[in-house]
C-alpha cells in the first residue's frame, strides 16, 4: 500500500494523540490499591481492568475525531470496519499480569498497516515514560533521559545471545521444549518482561524474543518498531507472524536464522 | 543498638547522597552500547561494569566524608573497619544481568545497621527515577509520579498471592523444587524482577518474593524497606536473613507462615 507523505504524517499525528490519550486513562489505575479485574477467561488468568477499557476507549475517540475512514482491531472492543485499507491494531494494556503486579512492563501497543502488517507503531510505558516508535523513516525512543535513536544490535552470534520470553512455560509443551533449545545455545535467558522485551530488542539490548499464543494486536505494535530499528519479526517458520501466533523477534538476519534453526530442530 | 536523633538524621541524609552519588555514576553507563563486563566467578555468568564499580566509589567517597568511622561491606570492594558499630551494607548494582538486557529491574542497595541487621535503607531505580526508603520512621517511595507511602498488602490468602522470584530455576535442585511447591498454590508467579520485586513487595503490589543464593548486600537494602512497610523477611527457617542466603519476604505474617509452611514441607 502507498501511502502519501501527507497520510504518513497524519497518521503519526494521531498514533501519538492516541498513546498520550491512553497514557491518561491508565496512570491513575496503575498501582492503585482495590485493582477491579475480572477474569476473561473461564479458568485462566486474564485479568482486564476498567484502565484497559477506557484506554481503548480514548484511543477510539482520537480516531474517530482524525481517522474516522480508517479500520480499527482492538483488544477490548474488536473490529470496527473501514473505507481506507488502513487498520488499527490496538492493545490498550498488553501484559495485564505485569500490571496488576505493579512492574512497569506493560505497554500501550498501536500500530496501523494495510492487510500486509503494520507499516507504522509504538510501544508507549507510561509510568517511565518511555515511548518507543517507528515506521515511515522514525525509528527513535523518547524518554525521561531524551531521544534517541533505535537500533538492533549487530552481533549475530547465538552464543552471545540474550533470549526474552515472559512466561517460561511459553506456550504448549512442544513450544516449550523448542524454546529450550535455543535457551540452551543463549547467553542469558530471562523472563517477565511482557511487551517491553519487544522494546528493549529495538533498543539494541537484546536479540531475540521468543513468544507463543499471541494475538494481532499483541505483536503488531512491536513487529512495526522492531523492523524500523533494524530487526527482524517472523513466525517459527520465517512466515509473517502479524496475525499473532508463534512470535520469533530478532535483532539481525544471522541470530534470526540461528534461533529458527533451533526451534526447528525435532 | 539505640541511636539519637541526630544519627539518624544523619545516616538519612547520607544514604540520600550515596544514592544521588550511585545514580549519576551508573546512568552515563546504562544502554549504553559495548557495554564492557567481564565474568567475576569462571564459568558463571556474572558482569561486572564499570558503571558498578564507579557507583561503589562514588559511595564509599561519600562515607568518607560524612560518616568516616561507620564500617562499610560493599559488593565491589569489600569490608572496611569502623569504630561507631554501625556497618553500610551497599550493592551499587543488584542485578547486573537485568542492567545488561536494558531492563529497569535493576538498583543500587544501601543499607546501615549494627549487627542485628540493617536500620535503614534504600533500594533506588535511576532509570525510573525511583527511590524506596524505609526505616527510622521513613516508609516512602519518592518517584516520577511523586511521593507514596509504602505500605504492603494485608490479604493474607496464599490463592490470591502474587509471587515473584528473579530466576525460574531459583537455586538448587532442592530449593526449585520448595519453590514450585508455593508457586503452586499462588495465583500468579512472575519472574525477572531482580530487586525490583522486593521494591514492588513494599509498595503493596506483590505479596512474595522466594530467592536463594543470596549475598548480605543483595538483601539487606530490601530488609529495611520492607520492615518499614509493614512486611517480613526472614530465612526460609524463619529466622534471620541479613546474613543472606535464602530469603521469604512477605507482605504479612499469615502469607509468610503459609508460603514458609509450604517451603518446608517434603
Amino acid at each position: 500500500m502507498t501511502l502519501t507523505d501527507d497520510t504518513k504524517r497524519s497518521l503519526i499525528m494521531t498514533a501519538e494523540k492516541m498513546a498520550d490519550a491512553a497514557r491518561a486513562a491508565i496512570l491513575p489505575f496503575f498501582r492503585s490499591t482495590g485493582l477491579d479485574t475480572d477474569n476473561k477467561l473461564a479458568g485462566g488468568f486474564d485479568p482486564v481492568t476498567e484502565a484497559d477499557r477506557a484506554a481503548e476507549r480514548a484511543m477510539r475517540a482520537v480516531l474517530a475525531e482524525h481517522r474516522p475512514d480508517d479500520a480499527i482491531l482492538g483488544e477490548e472492543y474488536g473490529r470496527s470496519d473501514g473505507s481506507t485499507g488502513l487498520t488499527w491494531v490496538l492493545d490498550p494494556i498488553d501484559g495485564t499480569r505485569g500490571f496488576i503486579s505493579g512492574t512497569p512492563t506493560w505497554g500501550i501497543l498501536i500500530a496501523v498497516g494495510g492487510d500486509d502488517g503494520p507499516a507504522f507503531g509504538i510501544v508507549d510505558q507510561p509510568y517511565i515514560g518511555e515511548r518507543f516508535i517507528g515506521g515511515f523513516g522514525l525509528a527513535e525512543l523518547r524518554g525521561p533521559h531524551g531521544t534517541r535513536p533505535l537500533r538492533t544490535r549487530s552481533s549475530g552470534k547465538m552464543d552471545d545471545a540474550i533470549l526474552f520470553t515472559t512466561f517460561p512455560e511459553v506456550g504448549t509443551p512442544e513450544d516449550a521444549e523448542a524454546f529450550r533449545r535455543v535457551a540452551a545455545k543463549a547467553k542469558l535467558t530471562r523472563y517477565g518482561m511482557d511487551c517491553y522485551a519487544y522494546a528493549l530488542l529495538a533498543s539494541g539490548q537484546v536479540d531475540l524474543v521468543i513468544e507463543s499464543g499471541l494475538n494481532a494486536y499483541d505483536i503488531q505494535g512491536p513487529i512495526a518498531v522492531i523492523e524500523a530499528a533494524g530487526g527482524i519479526v517472523t513466525d517459527w517458520q520465517g512466515g509473517p507472524a502479524h496475525q499473532g501466533g508463534r512470535a520469533l523477534a530478532a535483532a539481525n538476519p544471522a541470530v534470526h536464522a540461528a534461533a529458527m534453526a533451533l526451534l526447528n530442530e525435532s
